[in-house]
C-alpha cells in the first residue's frame, strides 16, 4: 500500500482519513487527545489493530499536549489519556490491550529523570506496537496464503486490510502474499452497510495491489455461493472469546452461517492479541450500537420514513464451531480453539 | 394505504414514481408503452403484481396511443406491445402471465364491431387483472393472518407490500392483516440493497399503517435472530416453480439459509399466479442483472475504486426445503408443494 494508514513523524500523528475514502485522499494531523477520541469514534480510523495503534500515539500526544511541569505529572495525564481513550469505542480488544500496555510503560518509567524521557519511553512503546503489528500482519499473509489457490473466488466482509492495520492487513494480508506468490484468484468484497468499508476500502486496497475485486451487496453473498463461486471466506476479527467465538463486522455471522450451509470453509484472521483471554464465550463481548443515521441517511438524503425504527449494531458474533481455523501470527489455530490460551505464546502477549 | 400505487382514470394511466419515496410522494402520467416499459425497467413501479397490472395496461395506453384505424391493426399494436412490454424485466412472472391475458383478450376480441370496442375490451381485461389482484391480496392476508400472533418480531426483505401490488399488498397483507386483528407486533424491515426498498418503501408503509417497524441493514438479520428476536420471516415472490422454489429480491436466499439455521419459520406469501409451472424447479428461473451503478453510486457520489468489477443480481432463488409454507389465496401450501400444480385452482389460474 502506497498511503499509510496512520504516521508517525516527529512526535506528529497523522491519519489518513478513511470515511473519504476512495473518493478523497486526505490525512489529517491529530493534536490533541479529543482529536483522536474522535477520529476513533467517528471511524476516521478503524480497524481493530489501527484503532488499537493510534490510541497508543494518542496517549503520547495527549502528555506532549498537557505540557506537564513533573513526571508525576506526566504519567497522571497517560493514565486519565488511557482511561479516556479508551472509550471510545467498546468492542475491539486492541484498543484496550494497547493503552494497557501505554499505562504499564508510564508506570513502569515513574522514575525517569525527566518529563522528556518519560515521553520517550511512551513514544517508544507505541512505536513498538505499530512495528509489532506490521511484522505480525507479514506473519499472518505467510500463514494464511497456503489456503489459497488459483482459481479461487474468495469472499471477505468489511475491512480487514492495510487500512485496519499498521499496513499490510490481517484477512487481506492473506491475499495480498497469495498474490505476491503469483496465484490468481478473485475476491468478493461484501459492501458491507452501513459505513461501506468493504465497496469504500476492501476494493480500493485490492484494486491498488492489482487483485481482481468484485463488489457485492452484502444480501448478495448467498446467491453467489449457491451459484458454485465460492471456495473460501476470510475476514479480520475485533475480539475473539477464549473458545473462539469472534466478534467482527455486522453481517460477518450471517456470513459463516451461509459459508457452513454451502460446505465452504471460513477462516478469521487476526493477531493473537485478538484473544481476550478473560472471555470464556463470546456471550459477554460488547457490541457497539452506533447512530441510527447511519443506516436512515444516504448521500445526506433521509431514506426511512419519520416513525421508523432503526436497529444499528456495529459488531456481531460468530461462535467457534463455524470458524475452520484462525489464521495468528503464530500459524493456523484449529478447534477446539481454547487451547489458544493455553500456549507459552499466550501468555506473552496475554495483557 | 391512503397513495394508490397505480390509478386508471377514464383512459389514463398514473402512477406513483417509487424511486422517488419515501421524501417526495410524486404520481406520474404514463402515455406511451414507451413509457411504461421505462416505469417498469426503472422500477417507478415494481413488485411482481404492480408490474403485471401497469403492464396490462400498458397494452391499453399502446393501442390508444397508435390510434389505429382498424380492429385488425388495433389488434396488432396489442400484440406488439405486449411482447414490447415483456422485455422490460425479465424474472417476475406475473408480468408474462398479466400480458398474456391481454393477448388472449385481442384474440378473443378480434372480430369486435370497432377498434373503440376492442380498446374497451382490453381495458376491462386491465381493470379486472387489477380487480382480481386487489382481492387475491385481501385473501392473503387473511389466510396469512393466523400465522402472527402479539409479541412475535417478523422480518421481511424488500417490499411485498401494497405498493408492489394494486394496494394492499402479499407479504404485508398478512401484517396488516394482523394489525388490524389488534395484535402487536415488530416489523423488521431489511433495507433491501442496492436500491432499499425495504428501508424507503416497506417502513413508508408500515408507519403509515401504524405497525411498529425497526429498519436493519441486510446484514444484520442474522445476529438479529441470534439474539432471539425474530419469531418467523415473510417475504414475497416473483416467481415460484412447480416445486415450490421461490425467486425473491437477492437477500432472500440468505434470509431463509438464516432462518433454518435458527429454527425460525420461513414463509412465502403471493398469489396462485406466481407459480410458473412450466418449470419444474428453480434452476431455470432467469435472474436478472442490473446495472452496476445501482451498487457503486450513492447519492450521486461513487463509492468503489474505478477498477473493481461488480456484480448485481437483483433475485435469488430460495429452495422450496427452506420454506415452510407459501400463503396463497387459497389457502396456505405445505410441502410438498408441487401438489399446488395438481389442484383444480392451479388449471383455473394457469396460462
Amino acid at each position: 500500500m502506497t498511503q499509510k494508514t496512520l504516521e508517525w513523524d516527529r512526535g506528529t500523528l497523522r491519519i489518513i482519513d478513511q470515511t473519504l475514502l476512495p473518493s478523497t485522499v486526505q490525512y489529517c494531523t491529530l493534536e490533541t487527545p479529543e482529536q483522536v477520541w474522535e477520529a476513533i469514534q467517528k471511524l476516521r480510523v478503524r480497524g481493530a489493530p489501527a484503532i488499537g495503534i493510534c490510541a497508543a500515539f494518542g496517549v503520547v500526544v495527549a502528555v506532549q499536549a498537557a505540557a506537564p511541569q513533573s513526571v508525576a505529572e506526566a504519567r497522571q495525564v497517560a493514565w486519565d489519556s488511557a482511561d479516556y481513550l479508551a472509550t471510545s469505542r467498546p468492542t475491539a480488544v486492541n484498543l484496550f490491550w494497547a493503552l494497557d500496555r501505554m499505562r504499564q510503560t508510564a508506570a513502569r518509567h515513574e522514575d525517569a529523570p525527566s518529563v522528556r524521557a518519560l515521553i520517550a519511553a511512551l513514544e517508544q512503546e507505541a512505536i513498538a506496537i505499530l512495528e509489532e503489528d506490521r511484522a505480525l500482519c507479514q506473519s499472518i499473509g505467510g500463514h494464511g496464503a497456503p489456503l489459497v489457490t488459483s482459481g479461487m473466488g474468495v469472499p471477505t466482509h468489511c475491512n480487514a486490510g492495510g487500512l485496519a492495520t499498521s499496513g499490510y492487513g490481517t484477512a487481506l494480508a492473506v491475499l495480498f502474499r497469495a498474490h505476491e506468490q503469483g496465484k490468481k484468484f478473485r475476491v468478493y468484497a461484501d459492501e458491507t452497510r452501513p459505513l461501506l468499508q468493504g465497496a469504500r476500502l476492501t476494493a480500493w486496497e485490492l484494486v491498488q495491489a492489482g487483485i481482481d475485486v468484485t463488489v457485492i451487496c452484502d444480501g448478495a453473498a448467498a446467491h453467489l455461493m449457491q451459484s458454485g463461486a465460492v471456495d473460501m471466506v476470510v475476514v479480520g476479527a475485533d475480539r475473539i472469546a477464549c473458545n473462539g467465538d469472534a466478534a467482527n463486522k455486522i453481517g460477518t455471522y450471517g456470513l459463516a452461517v451461509l459459508a457452513a450451509a454451502h460446505g465452504i470453509p471460513f477462516y478469521v484472521a487476526a493477531p493473537y492479541s485478538t484473544f481476550d483471554f478473560d472471555m470464556e464465550n463470546g456471550a459477554a463481548i460488547p457490541i457497539e450500537e452506533r447512530a441510527a443515521e447511519e443506516v436512515t441517511d444516504i448521500g445526506g438524503q433521509r431514506m426511512v420514513a419519520e416513525g421508523a425504527g432503526v436497529f444499528n449494531p456495529a459488531f456481531d458474533v460468530t461462535p467457534s464451531r463455524l470458524i475452520r481455523g484462525i489464521i495468528t501470527e503464530q500459524g493456523i489455530l484449529t478447534p477446539p480453539f481454547s487451547r489458544a490460551a493455553h500456549t507459552p505464546y499466550a501468555d506473552a502477549v496475554s495483557n
